[in-house]
């Protein structure tokens, strides 16, 4: 993994980004990149207007040198602003047509693209592949590092022990509806029926995801906690770092982590 | 709680216990009643004619000074069991009609009954409610100390909190069929539809129940973890010392345990 | 418990709240007041001017009807502010010496206090009992439902198997120094040598405790498990309503929890 | 993996083992032997005289058609015992200096060796190195496969994560002695302190294990529960299995695991 600056140093180059989408989870991913010394928050651009031209850090409440303000699509030419304030990492916690908006210029650009949309429909997933051909694109909908490794951790020990017993277990906030997506997707990459997820929803639980592999003399559990929607910005920070050299193509969780299961 | 012996005399008082049902969980009770220094096994009785006058320790593998052999109720008269080798308490870990076999008697000669039958039906108690107005009569379908002290404690905080959401897990193994008898009785208890239960099935899982409190802010958590059948026989242990003073009646575990929440 | 109102009434009376203190925990209780149906936050009184004269409610970005201000102890007399502003309790969350600041006129206003403060000195001590012969005097160091609970239900269990092994087991946030006040309490109360706590730091976990009792075939767990500091509002919130019929005299979290314990 | 047999034909080839070492670990391997498909008990072989020419099964009291007796070291010459019975594994659960009985024919017989003994001295590893040159020789001292994988999976995800972090936990029951063994492997792996490991004894706890990482805003906890000595047995299964189509040379139970990793 390269390091993006020389510690020694007292001035490094640091990444810069611009963040698409700002509700709570891009807020709170904006949280963890103004305090990240090796990125710089250039620019927040949102659909509504409100906080429009606000300093991000003020908004947030966060004390840093990053100056970048908060932008509206009302009133923002992506253009002019990538002229005016160019970035390396475009981040997307937008909606599902945010990539419409920047895709073209991001292409051009060579900016990457780092995208945590959860849901995208067959058009888009072909438009973002063909931006992959000229561009590098990443997409997770659950950009959690600790959720990734569980998928993946999982997914070997199921091949290592297929006989085992596998139940999924999620926890969440009382008025949290349906079944998780995480434990959806886990249940989809571990054969399991999603009909046979256990969920608890009870008063405020932010999240918990317990994979229980049950062996006839023996039990392995796999358990991911969530503190705070944080955890996206480290996620993101994950992605970005092991993006740097990475070519023009489409990277998955998957394939950012596999490398350090190979080692 | 009246303690049966002086610590400071060598030879106390030692309760007599006779031993009716020798399966799985009787043969348990049984090596957690000889190993114990307040109680003698005088004698198991079962159906089978299996080891018929073997003596129990030799059978379970336990050194003890207790010398009671097994009997079976294919060559034996309780009456002349009880004149030859009389018990303070009978325990029942036979079947739902194992009571009629002793029930007579046990009520003649004023011997304490325990009963750890998960079943009994109407007739049946009907009969056990009649035997308690002569003799001191216990029942309890699970006989296990935590899991009876789990059931009160959660219904203390339901009552404390009832806004709260309550969730109930139980895990065991794979083959285990249905919902486990306990977790029916705990949402029973807290008035939680047994159709919110979430059964884990997976490998060799003993048995663990877990009641989840879900407040806004914090969560609390009450868990019981079996580790093997002999856990019955704590149970009964902590039933018979707790009933040594007892009057006849009709007892149930939450009787012995709610004067401890009282004082 | 007597319930402040009656819910068929469109107007009943809401209990006025005054908040002392307005540090992070002052902040958390203040959110969880302001949008409780049965209490009024009526003012927040500050050492720091820091907001001062702010609406509460739009500092904390709650949408309520409370309009109650922020006001610093550097420009407020407490005498004229309750002339102006009565309350029904006084919720101290500032330091150990803001008791002498409102003590004498909550005592002779019938002013019921909550107090939340960590630590108390000796001489603090005598004063809060000394005002607790003409008023009612609630004092818990850490106000939370949950862990509470779980010291009472901790301590009958170990009542009721005084055989168990204990072990306490707590978990917080890295840069947390010194083992947990929660956890030490709950140590001295079952009698655990407080350098037998196991005390994990890891990352960002914001708190957990666990008691676990080890018997020879199961063992039972109570944990408990923090999501935010608004768990002390719900605490305050719970004290206050037990409080509501309970004459002058010092109160401890206990003394309010017992009663349904004894039911 | 090569599958040792075909499972549409009626008569296939199961694997013949020689089980060295009869305590209470030894006896639980067997147990599982005797009840697996693709593998054939042949014989015990032990210090001690107890049971001498008892059939296994009989004695563990399992139904199957493995008629292998327990043979003692004390009238068994092992190069006779394996011109009669030969088998394609020795599984040692013997003593540090098993391997010497069996060592020299093992290696001239082409048996491939499995040894679960948890300490060997300097002379005794350059031993087995040395064997290692002409037979598959494999030693894991806590064969496991949970424990291994626990070992393996954390040891990625701290090379994902190196800020994280780490606590380990092990639980077990109330009598046992120092810090376990499998911890202060995981410890060493991990690079964390042995002093920093968090030791629960109470009661009958059979064995847990759990690291956890902790990071800003999320907990990854794996953990691995026993719950009987049997759970050897099943490692022996796999080690066995995986072992079938190596070559000569050391094996570690990591050396086993790591192909899944990596596929």
């Amino acid at each position: 993994m390269r390091v993006p600056y020389d510690l020694k140093r007292k001035n490094y180059y640091r990444m810069k980004i611009g963040l698409i989408g700002f509700g709570r989870s891009g807020k709170a991913v904006a949280n963890v990149i103004l305090q990240h010394p090796d990125f710089s928050l250039e620019w927040v651009l949102r659909k509504s207007a409100k906080q429009e031209n606000m300093v991000v850090r003020d908004f947030i409440g966060v004390e840093t040198q990053d100056s970048g303000l908060i932008y509206s699509i009302q009133h923002t030419n992506i253009s002019e602003l990538l002229d005016r304030l160019p970035v390396d990492f475009i981040i997307d916690f937008s909606s599902e047509d945010g990539i419409y908006f920047y895709g073209e210029e991001a292409s051009k650009r060579q900016i990457k693209i780092i995208s945590a949309i959860s849901h995208y429909d067959k058009e888009a997933i072909q438009y973002i592949k063909r931006l992959s051909k000229t561009v590098t694109v990443f997409w997770s909908p659950n950009i959690t590092l600790g959720v990734n490794y569980l998928l993946l951790a999982s997914k070997i020990l199921k091949k290592i022990a297929p006989w085992a017993d596998i139940e999924i277990v999620e926890e969440h906030f009382k008025l949290k509806k349906g079944i998780s997506g995480t434990a959806l997707k886990i249940a989809d990459k571990l054969n399991v029926n999603s009909s046979d997820i256990n969920s608890i929803r009870a008063g405020g639980i932010v999240g918990k995801h317990e994979v229980i592999f049950g062996f006839p003399y023996q039990t392995v559990r796999l358990v991911h906690e969530s503190i705070s929607r944080e955890a996206f910005g480290n996620g993101v920070i994950f992605a970005a770092t092991n993006l740097i050299d990475k070519e023009k193509g489409f990277y998955k969780f998957e394939d950012l982590l596999l490398p350090y299961f190979n080692e």
